[in-house]
């Protein structure tokens, strides 16, 4: 049985807002935290124990990393995953295990393995060379295609919603290899974030139905627990419970899935980290999805993810009109607001759609969360400083 | 109007749980903070930008730290009075102010002050030599009486419960000045926490009814709301309020007060910092104690103060039969019990009575809550590492 106070060292490649909240989360555990992130002042530094100043892709900088940690974990997909490999073969714990992560820092991987798991998922074709548009065109109905990146897409960069005369026409979305799928119109979406522990036991949290927006393609407002029916939801958490047993490593994963208009739900992207559909379980359920995270990196057994109050939770991004240090307007009127928790995660900086924090709505009932969210949404301002 | 993000450095004397526990409420803030501590590795010093190592009392140092800070704060009584008036007088921010830590780091004046602004508490005498036992002992009734040392008690220690007839034979309780006080027995306790923000407003959190060990006289165990009746709740926060509004600064304080068998209500002393009556806040209130003082520390506006769900707390201390390092038993156990919150001081040996850590407790209602809490107090076991 798993004692305190241990002594271990977490290691996270990547120390953006993912790796500051993880490390906020620690709270009952003492840990002590090294990160390796390219910016010595990226938002997690000032609360690590060490920075080590390097690319995520950077075998030596990885390497350094391991010596000095117990355990390694990642914050953001596009690292370097056959150095993580090679010191898990060595025996190095890292969770998720690097064999997930290889699967799903290839989005064709990722859909091929979501078939051979017999995951429901939307159609899709990949395109290796530009040889190959034919046949996706044969296989994917539709004048409109979801056409999306295998490799390095990030924050709804590397995705395109493409016509298909365009297509036949020889201008091709990308150069790269790319997957090629079904574009369903109308869909709503919703996220559910799995935890799986050392030990095999596996948890999910409340679903959340997001809202998009349809510039930036970022998560811009959600709210858990969703209005979709029952048979919705059972049916989401089933295809994100399978997703996770069929990944069968320890680690905190968020599933993504699409529902259309006749009610069908299927998988559209799983990520294997912390996730911005769940930053609102910091105060909205007994245990977050960090404190989650932390408890199977110790060995721990995984917290209660109930829901005690209906939550909303609001990205804050960085306005496309300018560039540069910025103020957050309205503060005072804001954490004067019962329910309201406001986050930032300390980069200097807005750029256009840069996620800059973000706010935690509670509320005790669905209506009177959705009007306070309402309100704090148009309450919220980035301006120059 | 307050702006995010501000790059404010606050400064605190003391490295305690208080300290560590003010610093992981700062999410939203993104401060710095330096602090004071005579022990490099005190509880709150791997989650501080910088620790300076010295005296809590030493004037070099607090200078030295006042240099560093936009504001400094403190979190515990015993520190240098003299040189945060100095400090004050020439224009630097301490909160609360130096001239209300001097009233009640001496318990006489502490009465005193009491008394002045006509605020309900216990008969008293102060007695500064062993000449003045006689008088005290003709000014205050009982067979037992309630001395406290004047200055420098902390935690329990420093209060004695003393016998009439051993004090008329010669047997002082303590050579140094201390405060002799009206003994009412069978009497219950309850804390209120009292903010005042730097534009003078004031607001309390929930009542807390306490359980002292009748060993160590710390707080074993509390919850909140309390069972009291409303109109002692009342008349508890009508006399919270006006000590807060007395000392007339902005800071954080918490009141402990007595209630009699009759009902009746009164203070019975004031602690000028986050307090182990408020630990609970955390989990349970939409603002936690030490998220309020960091408000406070930056001018921002006092957040909403109400429960989320009853709680209570139980502190974690070191047994009687061993000194040394030292392990949290039933662990496990307790990660896996929903709406149980393990804090843990990291400090690194147990010592008989030492407060190691608390585990706050959350359910929907009081009565499941009470039975949750006798479960996990029953499970909390430190045993030698």
């Amino acid at each position: 049985m798993a004692q305190l106070p241990l002594q271990k060292t977490i290691g996270i490649i990547g120390g953006g807002q993912l790796g500051k909240m993880l490390i906020e989360a620690s709270r009952p555990l003492n840990f002590h935290y090294h990160i390796l992130e390219n910016d010595a002042h990226c938002p997690a530094s000032h609360l690590a124990d060490k920075v080590i100043v390097g690319k995520l892709t950077d075998d030596t900088k990885i390497r350094e990393l391991a010596e000095s940690t117990d355990v390694i974990t990642y914050e953001i997909e596009h690292v370097n995953s056959e150095t993580l490999l090679d010191l898990e073969a060595k025996g190095k714990l890292i969770i998720p295990s690097p064999k997930a992560l290889q699967i799903i820092q290839d989005k064709g991987k990722q859909k091929q393995f979501y078939s051979k798991h017999f995951i429901k998922t939307a159609p899709y074709y990949i395109v290796n060379s530009d040889s190959d548009w034919e046949i996706a065109l044969n296989n994917i109905s539709g004048e409109k295609l979801a056409v999306k990146l295998c490799k390095g897409g990030y924050d709804g960069k590397g995705v395109v919603i493409a016509n298909r005369s365009d297509i036949i026409n020889g201008t091709y979305p990308f150069s790269e290899p790319c997957m090629v799928e079904k574009f369903v119109p109308n869909v709503r979406e919703l996220a559910i974030i799995v935890a799986q522990d050392q030990q095999g036991n596996i948890t999910e949290f409340p679903e959340v139905e997001m809202f998009f927006s349809p510039v930036s393609n970022l998560v811009e407002f959600l709210f858990s627990p969703s209005r979709f029916n029952a048979e919705i939801i059972a049916e989401a958490k089933k295809l994100a419970h399978q997703v996770v047993a069929s990944f069968g490593t320890p680690g905190l994963f968020a599933v993504e899935l699409f529902v259309d208009q006749n009610n069908q739900v299927w998988v559209n992207e799983t990520a294997p980290r912390p996730h911005n559909s769940g930053h609102h379980t910091i105060e909205a359920c007994y245990t977050s999805q960090y404190e989650q995270l932390n408890r199977i990196l110790a060995g721990y057994p995984l917290g209660d993810t109930s829901l005690i109050q209906p939550s909303a939770m609001i990205n804050i991004t960085g306005p496309t009109d300018f560039t540069g240090p910025y103020q957050l307007d309205n503060l005072d009127d804001l954490l004067k607001t019962t329910g309201v928790y406001v986050h930032l995660y300390n980069k200097a900086d807005s750029k256009p759609h840069r996620k800059l924090g973000h706010i935690t709505v509670l509320d005790t009932d669905m209506e009177s969360l959705l009007a306070k969210a309402e309100k704090v949404k148009s309450m919220i301002k980035i301006i120059p400083a």
